[in-house]
């Protein structure tokens, strides 16, 4: 555990509004997330049942943060911290103010694993600006609001909505909107990620993309996205083949070896295996546990298997 | 009403396996179908009420033909006509032969418009053989021989399976295998389809598309296709976000301009509309009929408007 006392930004103190009274506090469980599913690149996203906590209390001034578990020593404990921004992104969006906050995070969710952990964060601080706002943000605001932070809804909208969800991005000339629904999804179907001691660097795997692919490259990928809807719906036996894609993970591969071989090694076995997000995480979906073998094999090269259920959105769990 | 009398091709007239009696007969309506649907390019495609009836009698001798309405008179009427072709391949994938065969084919459904009316063709003549032969294929068997006909599984797949489907192709050593599975679709979904007085030719069209696309039109058809299934399943609203392209019409726009003027102008008005297959027919999948003044308009430029249902899959309506 690690905490500092800070000065907070401007709608921490802000004296514009309704104020929050010092005392308020609210308790917020926001489930990890897994984006792309195969096909759906950008698109698909789904909330895995591993959560961080956020506890957001109104107190009399200032910014106070901690954090344990994943993170804790590594990420910003002031105001750019991303609870920290997301929180006052709630309050500012609901107009209301607050002498000052202290945050609280409890982290399962790994970093820089492919597993959505800053789209939790986000999600996470505006659900609890929300809960102490007693909800005046619609979950369409909350899908728009944590997009904006990660530039793409996929993550985000995942943690916010639950289920597996489908995002999109509208443009017009007054702006950018984040679009998201979530999809029926049969109740049989879990999930599987194998996480490693590694992380990686979105920003160079995405650097590693093609700016053009085969017409029938394309074409392949969204047939592979809309059979996706219906194994997840109603026939999970279509799984391994819905979640086939030619427009990342081969690409990616070079940069994600250990990954690549595991999700080789997962299909060979009838196993619907992706990379989860950007990596290096693998998700398997699918209708059972990861076998036994398969599960000693990658705790014996250091991976993590974490055996993880379809989690309904970001909730609050308590307020005082 | 045309008519023929020749020589069947091998299997009528056969000597191995069972033999079909004299006399008997089956008759067959077979929905017509649209291709893509926006999105899902060679992909998804949707059984539209609109149907070819084909009775199949088997006779002493020989293959005698007998076309009316669409396409009487302009399609060989010998063993090289797609049903003739059809019902023989289907009585051989069932290990029946047949010595001789009447076929009678009183057609609806227009031809190179975009409505899948050769698939209907060849889907009809399996159907009406399986028929014939007490039902022996499967639906995975139809679709199978209906795509190799058409060499790609859209149009067959919906004229068998019925609804919306979802198609995809898996090529291995042994060869190429066509599936498709049913998707679920709200039943208050109607389609609407402005048919022109001229032909296309899907090889001319298909000609227009570029080897490669953007990564990032690849994604958002991605995107969109996944979006398609959850939009016709239950949330119809999102049809005109669902049903957005960049992998086909735009490029053949060039080749399609009255219908592109078209699609331009149902969109504009807030309706999902689309290519159907590779064109000319105008498709348009939403809650209600068609708004009367576009209608009127579509009515007053030569093209026929008409609201039709979706489709069950090829059925025998009677038997001798």
């Amino acid at each position: 555990m690690s905490g500092v006392t800070g000065s907070g930004p401007e709608v921490f103190g802000s004296s514009g509004g309704r104020i929050l009274p010092v005392g308020k506090s609210v308790t917020v469980e926001v489930p990890a997330s897994s984006a792309n599913l195969g096909p759906g690149f950008d698109a698909l996203g789904v909330a895995l049942g591993l959560y961080d906590s956020i506890t957001v209390t109104i107190i009399e001034s200032g910014l106070e943060l901690e954090v344990t578990g994943e993170g804790a020593g590594e990420v910003p404990e002031d105001a750019s911290h991303l609870v920290a921004k997301a929180v006052e992104a709630g309050l500012r969006a609901g107009g209301v103010g607050a002498p000052g906050v202290r945050i609280a995070c409890h982290n399962a969710i790994p970093h820089s694993r492919g597993l959505g952990s800053s789209a939790s964060a986000a999600v996470g601080g505006l659900v609890a600006a929300n809960g102490l706002m007693d909800s005046v943000l619609t979950t369409d605001h909350l899908v728009q609001l944590s997009s904006e932070f990660e530039g793409h809804p996929d993550n985000a909208a995942a943690s916010v909505l639950g289920g597996v969800v489908v995002s999109w991005t509208e443009r017009s000339a007054t702006g950018v909107t984040y679009r998201a629904v979530r999809m029926d999804v049969d109740p049989s179907i879990v999930a599987t990620v194998l996480v490693p001691s590694e992380t990686s660097s979105t920003a160079q795997t995405r650097g590693l993309l093609p700016a053009s692919v085969p017409h029938e490259d394309a074409a392949f990928n969204a047939s592979r996205a809309a059979l996706m809807s219906v194994a997840l719906g109603s026939r999970p036996e279509f799984l391994p083949a819905a979640t086939e894609d030619r427009l990342h993970q081969s690409y990616r591969a070079p940069a994600l070896k250990a990954t690549t071989r595991w999700i080789t090694r997962l299909r060979e076995r009838g196993l619907a295996a992706t990379v989860s997000g950007a990596g290096p995480t693998v998700l398997v979906l699918g209708t059972s546990r990861l076998p036994d073998d398969l599960r000693d094999l990658a705790e014996s090269e250091g991976w993590r298997a974490l055996d993880l259920q379809i989690a309904d959105g970001a909730q609050v769990v308590s307020t005082d």
